[in-house]
């Protein structure tokens, strides 16, 4: 999906945000902001809000000298995560329907996002979850559960660290000989990398790759061979997170998004208010590309 | 006052919202928001807010080549202002402290501020007018009070339309003899000029000068001769609205600002949240720059 207007004034307060995060030197942050200024004033505005996102945390990254400003960050949500872990797995253990709630619990992992909330914190995400549980979420699950049952590759795209300790739980959902978890390749906000799978024990789950790319989201112009294939030759692809919905909702493939609507913009295009737990099926014929 | 990193987002998203007021067209919309954040990555933060969005007006007015795109919103919440005006006028001559609720509803009338809201509506007025009778303001009231009997060159800055229709409800309050109105120069935004005084009909009962500049502020390097005359000469100035506290904050002069407090970057720099009516004087030391 392209830019939209919108969008710019949301990015530039990421900027500002992200630049307050990595680094306390106020003339760094005027630079930084200076400089992602100037490069929104020749925005292509053809280029997803990741596209730009990953120009501004590229920036970001070579003006504090810092590969990986949010390593901590993710450190800290993977470890509370995971002390969730245990709680969440008896419940899930428990229910009536233990795939529908792997799947909540996946999806309200999604609110761990620096990208949308730089101030996101531990209790936050406490109660996210615990919400989660007696909430509803938006979409089909039943026809999530039968494409999983229907489908030989099914390519899982990771969004957060913390988030993909939840995400753990779903994969525990599915036939896991025939799941392939994708990773971003680089370092970008508090997006999971290789790591953070490993952290989360997935990599003895299932087979784990990383797509080769910095962007906070799918852009597939940007992403490995390897990652290309895999992605290729899926027949289901589980999308999480806004980041992946906004490279990918004019994909042709079949993919399941499950994300927390956290913006306006995402509201409009999907028809969901913000704050929504929704998963979202496109078709084949990409038909988001259309609402 | 400095233009701080926070402004930005905000100066940026007002960008939008001004192009989309003046204008439909879309293509014009990206435009004009490329060529703003352009200049902001030119910008000098010692400049104040008000002078930037100057320079997104003047651009947005030779974009569309309309010199008054607000020319409409204008009329509309003056004829609404006026209409709210004989019912107000009856409770500040039946009420126990006149002054006191005069100045209330001249302060209650700056949430009609199309920088901040473009989407202000009709009944958020009636609401804004309808809630500040009960509600305190904050300030020393009794403070201006005396001030207004003790001083004989008093200078009143008017800020937007529609606000300007209650302003004259505090002017009836003043020694009018001792009074002078200034409205802004030029058309810049809703921000009230000599029309509007004239619509409001202060100019039956006091001086109206104007400031002979199009900044939605007091840019005192901006103003006509005239103006910084009786700007120099006056004794006691009061001044509504965030612009005219941004551009005069750190002026060494007798002010009275009497604003709603409508962002953070305000709410950290006078101490008092978000939606307080607020009555601040600065002292001849021109303290409020140390804030």
């Amino acid at each position: 999906m392209q830019t939209t207007l919108d969008c710019i004034p949301c990015l530039i307060r990421q900027t500002l945000e992200a630049a307050r995060f990595v680094s306390k030197d106020e003339e760094l942050h005027r630079q930084i902001m200076k400089d992602i200024l100037g490069a929104a004033s020749l925005l292509d505005f053809k280029q997803s809000p990741p596209a730009f996102a990953q120009q501004i945390h590229r920036r970001i990254k070579a003006a504090t000298g810092n590969e990986d400003p949010y390593d901590q960050a993710k450190k800290t949500f993977n470890v509370l995560a995971r002390d969730l872990l245990p709680e969440i797995r008896g419940k899930i253990a428990d229910a009536d329907k233990p795939f529908e709630l792997a799947l909540k619990v996946a999806v309200a992992g999604n609110v761990i996002d620096f990208g949308i909330n730089g101030n996101i914190t531990e209790s936050d995400v406490r109660k996210a979850v615990g919400e989660i549980i007696k909430s509803p979420i938006e979409g089909n699950i039943a026809e999530l559960q039968q494409a999983v049952q229907d489908h030989q590759r099914i390519l899982y795209l990771a969004d957060n660290a913390g988030e993909i300790v939840f995400d753990r739980l779903l994969l525990e959902q599915l036939p896991l000989q025939r799941v392939t978890l994708a990773v971003r390749g680089k370092p970008i906000l508090n997006d999971a990398t290789r790591k953070d799978a490993e952290f989360a024990g997935i990599d003895k789950l299932v087979k784990v790759i990383d797509n080769g790319s910095d962007a906070p989201g799918t852009i597939l112009s940007d992403c490995s061979a390897e990652f290309l294939e895999y992605f290729e030759n899926a027949d289901l692809i589980i999308a999480k997170g806004q980041g992946n919905f906004e490279t990918l909702s004019n994909c042709r493939k079949n993919i399941f998004f499950l994300m927390k609507v956290k913006c306006e913009v995402i509201a409009n295009r999907t028809g969901f208010p913000v704050g929504t737990h929704l998963m979202l099926k496109t078709t084949t014929k990409g038909e988001h590309e259309e609402v």
